[in-house]
């Protein structure tokens, strides 16, 4: 797409450091880390979120992911992987991202939630709600 | 494995709200959720983190997880995907696991990170570093 900035760092109109390609993927450094080595995983087809990404190039994101994991777990203890939908999750860029984020213990970063819980019954509500929105 | 919750939950030893279940892998809503709706999505099979679950399980666990988020996107406008490897990402249960997290605008929810940033030709280093630990 010709307004989206993964899509020129993809055609390498926009400069990036590149860890690996391939036909399909794409790695590259975040310029703006959550720790040092902060990877981000694109597919080079442009898609929004993982609602319109198709299940084969979404396959072949994670086995980038994984691998690109495996690369970092020489070095890092830890390993987050985070990939956001819409503006609610904080979306910054519209092209469907994997974030790969090398951790360490005490590294200062937060990428936790608070723990809520379930009244009585509330539970089974919500779960009729979702299986009922499962699309076979 | 005999003392892994979450087999526990797949062999139905110990109940859980499951929300979809198919060959190879299940969905259930974690009982401490981040916000209502918040699901796990796992495969039958025991793995532990990213680095040892085979390409090809990991690839039936990524399409759940696409075919709940798009269950869970016609009540949320967002949804963060989140995995977690490892004690310093915070990874509780050691049965590879992604979480499924509905989002809506000031939900309070944290799941972010301090942005950082590369001091010259330090991200160079950095990215040169990760691509000799690539595996081919």
């Amino acid at each position: 797409m010709s307004d989206c900035i993964f899509c020129k760092i993809i055609s390498k109109e926009i400069p990036s450091e590149i860890i690996y390609e391939d036909e399909n993927t794409l790695v590259f450094l975040d310029i703006n880390p959550a720790t040092k080595g902060h990877c981000l995983v694109i597919p080079k087809e442009h898609y929004e979120t993982i609602l319109d990404v198709p299940e084969d190039v979404l396959c072949k994101v994670i086995k980038t992911v994984k691998k690109i994991s495996s690369a970092l777990s020489k070095t890092n203890p830890g390993m987050s992987v985070v990939q956001s939908n819409g503006r609610a999750a904080h979306q910054e860029v519209d092209h469907i991202h994997f974030h790969v984020i090398p951790r360490s213990e005490n590294d200062g970063q937060l990428l936790t939630w608070k723990a809520g819980s379930y009244a009585e019954n509330e539970s089974k509500s919500i779960a009729n709600e979702i299986r009922s929105s499962i699309t076979p």
